[in-house]
């Protein structure tokens, strides 16, 4: 077992003796067990307990990490620590959270509560927050925080160094720096690094780099995650129409976005409506419904394949062993067309594909297909001749058949999903299961057409 | 258009402009077009250049960035411009290079160049060069580096500051601070951001915090990446079996893994053979090979499927209309199963789904197929009588052999990726390709047994 592994079971142990002592009332106790852990771990800790005694533990934190702890919480502790607390006691909550945590916890509440909390906020704090809850989901702007240091260029290092220790305990990051003009346009950004070694009197204008990347408030979440996965950033600045830098992501935000967006692709590609919830964590009837919706499209889409089926039923039946290799098409095709499909899918999603190469998918996979069908084609023929001791005919039959199932399915599943990208739809939904559903009719059908000209 | 991708558009205009300039051989306006661009874009254009062309524009680089260019250029470009080096230019890199970029190269390099530049190295780098080249592929110990700054309890902030100014140009992060012991044991961690704030005759041992996350050499990158999901890490420390630290694994570094393994994971779910190069920059051939091995398997393999039918056959030819269901039968048992292999592969990848939780899965699976079996049966049912206008006898069947097979594929679906894991082999494997399998044999032998049991 390795050590990230035995970390978790530790965890789970305390987990135990914590559940056992707030059982037994051991308030004291409980708190000593978890005060020295690290925020994450806390808060998963309280959110295992019913949202009523949570708060009493929560209560009994010691002030410097109750803000940190309460960011990490899910959303119904949070609305149970606000119900049961003070207006002082929320207001030092709401003080001590960082911008971003704040607008993440408001979009998570029912608006009646995000009303009651914007009173406990300044008024032009309280504009600001109402702009980032109207930003779109998946922008950057719904990502940012406002909490960065930013600099001028006539500043000297030791002016800087005063700057940062007076305002650094406050900001998400004090690692990456930002250079701003008069109009709080962004001219030029440098680390943290670069300024400690640098000697005192040195300006920031000789030390700043003016080749920025920046993204704006209104780009698409995916696309920022991509740019720290091409730069490995620690942190990107936002900015405005007019250039003016409004925010900055920071990559702990990234890894988090990174694995939802991930989670999603996973969900839809498996026909799955994707939901945010852990699978161990969610309701039977909740999974259920998640999965049902797609089941039935594709159930009653494979209508299609029934009719054909149905149209040459009595075709088939007059030639022994035809239907035996129907199962073999369906799936050698929906296989082969759902390796395209992902690797496209994925390739659009890390920025690798973009639909302006779409006739060079397209070009690629005809010649894939054309090899892999071949080779898949010349085993099968073997294969139904020599062991399944078949005709010649039908071994010819379904060998050529395969050619085509494998050709068409990888050019559709390499297109469909690009497809999808132009058409604005995400095209994790051109996955297995509807690329499936196309081959399998497609197979069936040049599958009978050979049959009645190759066998008669 | 958002910002992101007019970002990647201009870059590959840029690129037209600096190929137009290095065929035109005016290489000073090439190499003024470049000189002001991130690093990582300078090592992609030049990358798309032939190698020695390549070779040319690096030598005429300003000399300090042309070590951060290197370390992110392919491995074929860095074979290029090391052949084509002086012995006095390749030390100059090497010496410029971080100890994890400098492993990194070596590990892609055919031996003999490995054995010809490790002698640019001290002696002593060169033994720790060759330790890390020994750390298993994908272990914790292959991801490090040994660039960061260590301190002593015992030393006050404005120490530390004089140490960090000293060591930081060399450091891979300034940001988190390891404290050792005189046995170079990891006894606590702080952030430069308390250190910055705090006054400067404070001990270390007051402001550091003793409860520290950490990995060990050989734990797999997976379990670290997973931990820097959960806290949102800068940095973590990487120890030996004496607790002595002995590097650090960087965010960024850990972006890069969550690509390669979510990469991974895709590949194998959609029975492609695993690899690392770009969908666009791989031949024809290499992606053929890659998808035709488990396209063979799961062909051989439906060997199963076909038995069953011929088994049936004359039974099968017995009653009109019973044929034709057999691909929504097997495509909704299939995607059924997908579903739940895909959420229980996902959860064990990202730590949500332990193998030990392996009967919750078994339970919670259960449940919801039969949920969803009941749903899509009724609805199956009424379809056929109403809609497609068949006999009570063939719904009552295949509506029936719905629940089961829904049922089987899902339990399968949902405890195969467990099995997996338990037998050290990859969860993913057991993705929809091998699931549709399984499920294709179970649906068909309930199916004719149903039949001949209902309809007779």
């Amino acid at each position: 077992m390795d050590y990230a592994d035995k970390r978790l079971l530790e965890l789970e142990e305390l987990e135990e003796q914590f559940k056992e002592l707030i059982k037994n009332k051991k308030l004291k106790e409980a708190k000593a067990l978890i005060e020295n852990l690290n925020e994450v771990d806390v808060a998963t800790l309280i959110d295992k307990l019913d949202p009523t005694t949570g708060t009493v533990v929560f209560r009994m934190l010691p002030k410097d990490i109750a803000a940190d702890v309460f960011a990490n919480f899910d959303s119904e502790q949070q609305q149970a620590i606000i119900r049961s607390s003070t207006d002082a006691e929320i207001k030092g909550i709401m003080d001590e959270l960082y911008f971003d945590d704040k607008v993440d916890m408001l979009e998570e509440m029912p608006s009646n509560v995000v009303n009651s909390l914007l009173k406990y906020s300044a008024p032009e704090e309280r504009n600001l927050i109402n702009q980032f809850l109207k930003y779109p989901e998946n922008s950057a702007g719904s990502l940012m925080t406002i909490e960065y240091v930013s600099l001028k260029k006539e500043m000297t290092v030791e002016e800087s160094f005063r700057k940062i220790k007076r305002e650094g305990i406050d900001k998400e990051t004090i690692y990456t720096l930002y250079v701003t003009d008069n109009y709080r346009r962004l001219i030029g950004i440098l680390s943290l690094r670069e300024l400690i070694v640098a000697p005192a009197e040195t300006r920031i204008n000789d030390l700043m780099r003016s080749e920025v990347v920046y993204v704006h408030t209104h780009d698409d979440q995916e696309d920022v995650a991509n740019l720290f996965r091409k730069y490995g950033f620690e942190a990107i600045p936002v900015v405005d129409n007019e250039k003016r830098i409004v925010g900055i992501i920071t990559y702990d935000d990234i890894i988090d976005i990174i694995e939802e967006e991930t989670n999603e692709d996973f969900q839809i590609m498996a026909a799955i409506t994707p939901s945010e919830d852990e699978y161990l964590e969610s309701g039977v009837f909740n999974l259920a419904k998640h999965r049902i919706m797609w089941l039935m499209v594709l159930m009653i889409s494979s209508t299609i394949t029934q009719r054909i089926i149905a149209g040459y039923e009595s075709y088939l039946y007059s030639v022994v062993g035809l239907s035996t290799f129907i199962p073999m098409l369906m799936d050698t095709g929906g296989n082969s067309g759902s390796q395209s499909s992902t690797l496209v899918i994925r390739g659009l999603a890390t920025g690798d594909v973009k639909p302006k190469d779409w006739y060079k998918v397209m070009w690629k996979e005809f010649r894939i297909a054309v090899v892999v069908g071949i080779v898949l084609s010349i085993i099968s023929y073997f294969k139904i001749i020599y062991f399944d001791k078949m005709p010649n005919n039908i071994a010819l039959t379904v060998s050529l058949t395969l050619i085509f199932a494998v050709m068409t399915a990888k050019v559709v599943g390499g297109i469909l999903p690009i497809a999808a990208h132009k058409l604005k739809l995400d095209p994790a939904i051109m996955a297995s299961p509807l690329i499936t559903t196309i081959a399998d009719a497609t197979s069936l059908i040049v599958y009978f057409v050979l049959a009645q000209n190759i066998i008669g």
